[in-house]
């Protein structure tokens, strides 16, 4: 029997401004990126998620990120390595403490945005993510791309790493993502993320833009909350994995 | 033999800006202050001082604040309780994380600037402080002003509780500090300074603006470090302190 | 005839987040309190507004605020009046530039959040906000609640003063406002809103929640668009003035 | 006889934090690139900046930068054009109405840190930054590195533009400055700093590391103001370029 765990990122309002439904997001995944600070998420909005996620048995992961509230994380930064190890281990020590006040803990680490992508192939800055993620705690999993410098700098320290896939998103022949702004590169058919996601799962394949079934590890799927609809086709896609017989679990 | 503490706050620079010399005050003190990025300290400094802090022995407290970066958390706002007891917790974790990978650990919380000038009153902050704090740790001692309203929040939540006087503040009969601003708030006199210092490790004794000995409940001499000469005051204070027979020693 | 100004905050996002349907007040309102990126607006978000609203011939007046994003500018602060002066003048300029580019200019000027509340009564902050407009431009009007210290610095200091009025809230018999919080400060119910818009607008009279009518002197009615349902409720007031013959005009 | 201008940057502390000696400087400089709030410059900073250097007749120019205060904008970024464009009009904006309190205006506008550097290549932002100073105003010089994309775009923007020169960096035989952190790249030496400023200003030449002659157009000298001994070594340029029978004299 396959299983699989859903990740999705929560807790990425900031002050007066929210963004995913946490609440419903919650009864659907079992993975949960809390922001931490850097790119969204305050300390009470930090502290009402983890409780909320400890109360339901969803795992707490930090989603780390560059620090800029403006850009969202989502513009890349030359941020020095020790800069941004000191950053990164920062904000997994203030998610630390709302884990553990609610009974819980930080399961994981997940880089976000901008930092998610870059240390896809940025020897230096996956270097940094991972000593960041080393000063909080030596054998805190990592959650990124197969075949990420990310997940390779992580391995050979020592850490363990989980692999993810995008039902929602294109993949090239070559098992990478087609870049966002690229023709097809997100996939919105409800019908087709639901059927991939349950390959995804079921066979670790998934089909290119070319048409071709490439193998994708993938231990967790990342499900996306910020776009309307998108907490129904959460809903939709976990239903759908346990109906085909698939155990939708947190990988750790 | 008395026995007394000698706390500053450290690592109070942020990003290119400086304020104090770290690496001199470590020498000195037996207790570091430190920045916890919210009113300074960005994450680097804060891994920087934790390292050398720890390295000399130096006990670490988390200096919590207003999130007021601009104003250097020396204005008094009016923050919700949740939201405090939130920041509070957030800055501990955030500085845990540091103290941890250098072999040490948070050995109390000092508010600081317009904070701790509004828990001395504020019955409201002073519990979302105690509330902050015992969400990171129920067993953190809490440094601050006898008489004032944290510490006596923090001993009724069961927290413990650390005395500290200022011998470079001016005193009211009733014991409390002639605010800032006043004439003769401040004392600048290095001798003076000095001789008060050995008086409350000693004899638990200041003298009051008016000329009177008044009792202050000490365990710690709060020294400062971000004005021309202040390390080498802070030198004096220890030398005369260890000449006198006081014992200067962390008070966890 | 009478005529009365519709103003409205908009712009209030930031970055990634949206807070206000800026697109459909701009179709309702006469005056658009612009967010100057001190609680909410980021420069983009600034010139979108500024080049609509301009395009709609909707006066633009800068909204100033404390610098404080995290609680968006509704936690009251202990500013120095130099500081917040130049906080004040620093946000009108940085609207100018946008407001200028789109052919327009800034109009007014608005306190936003715990900044208006505290110049009602605080006469020091009050003084700094006056200094910060004249700053800028010793012509500029300023928009206030009627009675309060802000519009009386203001018209001292030789600044066109406009009163607002808000159909929503509750007044006391002496004409203010009943604090948020209290039962009954808000009033929710779309028709006593649109009734009260338009008793004011033709009348300068609001009932008292005791039910006695209160003269309020009011050139600008304030509506809201940040909850459900208040573009609609504010196209709805918008259409009611208009069919009682009052128009519906900017202040300048 | 020849004309030169020397600029620095000045008011870059923030909120509690000092980095320039802004009052000595602006004894020695007759253009002041004042930082404007995005990697340093409070409100309350640059209001008195403004203030000083109007009342010594120093030119003022916007030192326009990346918003990151926690990185001192030494980090580049890959911000969109519309939202690069935005911000560099913000803080121009925001500089105008200091200076146009004390009787000045915003005279030029100079990138700052980790923006200088990426316009010299970087086509798009280069673009951005332009749009940028022409939303403020169509007819602001730019001052900048010669050959620059930034000085290309402007110029065919019709902004008028300015060359600028280092004494004290060391220059490729292309005429291109060695990049910080090579060795060599920083001369510290004074005398070779005061020898190389007196003949970049009278014969437009610079001495390369290979030991070649470059030509380096430059209608104005950067000098630095942030390192101990800065001003000292300011004031002796200043010194020796007027012995030298050169005229010291802002641009604009």
């Amino acid at each position: 029997m396959s299983t699989i765990d859903l990740n999705a990122d929560l807790g990425e309002g900031f002050g007066r401004w929210r963004l995913t439904d946490d609440e419903q997001l919650l009864s659907v995944v079992t993975s949960a990126n809390v922001a931490c600070g850097f790119h969204a998420g305050d300390a009470a909005t930090m502290r009402r998620v983890c409780d909320l996620a400890a109360e339901r048995g969803v795992r707490i992961g930090a989603q780390v990120s560059y620090r800029d509230l403006a850009g969202f994380g989502r513009r890349a930064m030359d941020v020095p390595p020790y800069e941004l190890a000191s950053e990164v281990a920062y904000q997994i020590g203030a998610l630390e403490v709302f884990t553990r006040a609610a009974g819980a803990r930080v399961a994981y680490v997940k880089p976000h945005g901008a930092l998610y992508n870059r240390v896809v192939h940025d020897e230096e800055q996956a270097g940094a993510v991972v000593e960041g993620v080393r000063l909080a705690d030596a054998a805190l999993p990592v959650l990124g791309l197969p075949g990420s410098r990310l997940l390779d700098v992580a391995a050979k320290a020592g850490l363990p790493v989980v692999t993810e896939a995008f039902a929602d998103r294109a993949y090239t022949d070559e098992g990478t993502l087609v870049p966002r702004g690229r023709d097809g590169a997100v996939i919105t058919d409800p019908t087709a993320v639901v059927e991939r996601s349950v390959t995804l799962a079921r066979s670790g394949v998934v089909t290119s833009r070319s048409g071709r079934d490439i193998p994708v590890r993938a231990r967790s799927l990342c499900l996306h909350g910020d776009t309307p609809g998108a907490v129904d086709l959460a809903r939709l896609v976990r239903a759908r994995l346990e109906e085909s017989g698939i155990r939708v679990e947190a990988f750790v």
